[in-house]
């Protein structure tokens, strides 16, 4: 379904970007995975794992706000490159529901890409199920070339 | 001005009371601070940590929508304890200007406390300095007691 | 393919029930109209109207967000029916590009319908056209029973 | 307290600019008024009119994020003048409390005026209530001069 032919950087090109620029998302163990890119769109994954926990199991909101933010974010690599370092101004989060003790899917879809902003929504889920878990919108500006 | 005799939790019980319930919240050295609460207000400090930096060495907005999502929920806490535990069901980040290199000072407000429904902002500030660096709102569902 | 047999409330029952409780939404001349109600979906069509505009003649943000609203109000009354008033407790709400000198579409779908709290997203189109204008999720709180 | 001196636009002169560009603002009544502008506030009223109704007597919610949009709008006209259209990118709104019946008044602050982006709260009241019954966050796109 998605092709990473039609995108500027390949999924291991970005996962190399990530490692390089953002380091720290990867700090306690590496968890936050690009599964896949196609225009205007990217997967992510994010690994169960014991830093991620809330009480009970679930998955903290904070590591569903990072997976949200890193899918969008990979999403613009994805189509614009490395060439510009996009900000994120708004992240707008809804938590649905709990999530199980599994990894988290992130399947983000760009809603807007221009000159100076691009907006997109990212829909979370855990894996192998069906129902949302968190859905988020945010917008990046994109610096000037 | 912040007068934690007019709530239900003292800092200090605020504090054992999140080690408890999220101790993954100190996952690679303990950072995030209750500084006070008071009548609806809470104020938390993040302190500059490595795992919370970006490239340039500035804060990563997943740490300033950690600092404001735990500073919403222990300013509920601080109002209502610990009988219920309150679920973040939305959180709208505004990220302002880029973080300097020095702790995250969060100041939160709740501006309804409803039986089933709190809603409140914070604004973030690098410690010393004037100008917000980050703006959130959140909603938090409060579970029948 | 949106099956209003499946609802609880089908699209005359919903417009006559919108008449009763909020005519000022026709205030000036009805242009907002439910045009189809589906499992957990609703499609509402809000016709160009010069009290819209905005200069330029494009539709202004307000009118879109009024229909972001009740698109999704609409899609919660199609599943529970007229028993319990939902009230809208967040909206937020991006808009992505001018709609031109048409018709607006808002497609609304809701991702989750808990005893109190109801959460959706809506797509508006420009009639006719294959961008989006706006997109909008919202958080409703539905009284107990 | 605001000091329309320290503004590029006067009260007198907002309200003029927005009867030339938006006149559909007024459209059945004029309700919609600056009552003042400071560095880098405004306040607006809306009054209480038969067309921002809900079912009781009660405002309805797109008058509020009206209300909210506008007066962003406006503290950013009084910082810059009209010598650029900002565009409203995105509006979080949150619905805190059924206003009353009377004018409702936004007290808006911008947190931040770029050359690119500008971002703003609105706490909306009631006249002559003390509790909020909306807040809202909005971010603007200023174009290049």
């Amino acid at each position: 379904m998605m092709n990473s032919a039609a995108t500027r950087m390949s999924v291991s090109q970005i996962d190399a970007y990530l490692d390089e620029v953002f380091p720290q998302l990867h700090h306690g163990g590496r968890t936050y995975v690009v599964e896949a890119v196609g225009p205007m769109t990217a997967r992510m994954r994010c690994d169960y794992h014991e830093r991620h926990l809330r009480p009970g199991g679930t998955l903290s909101g904070p590591t569903m706000m990072t997976l949200a933010d890193v899918a969008l974010y990979v999403a613009i690599l994805a189509q614009i490159g490395p060439v510009a370092l996009a900000v994120t101004t708004n992240l707008n989060v809804n938590f649905l529901r709990k999530p199980g003790q599994a990894a988290l899917i992130g399947e983000a879809r760009l809603l807007k890409l221009g000159k100076r902003l691009a907006v997109g929504e990212v829909a979370i889920y855990s894996q192998g199920e069906a129902e949302m878990v968190c859905h988020a919108t945010g917008t990046y500006s994109i610096p000037a070339a």
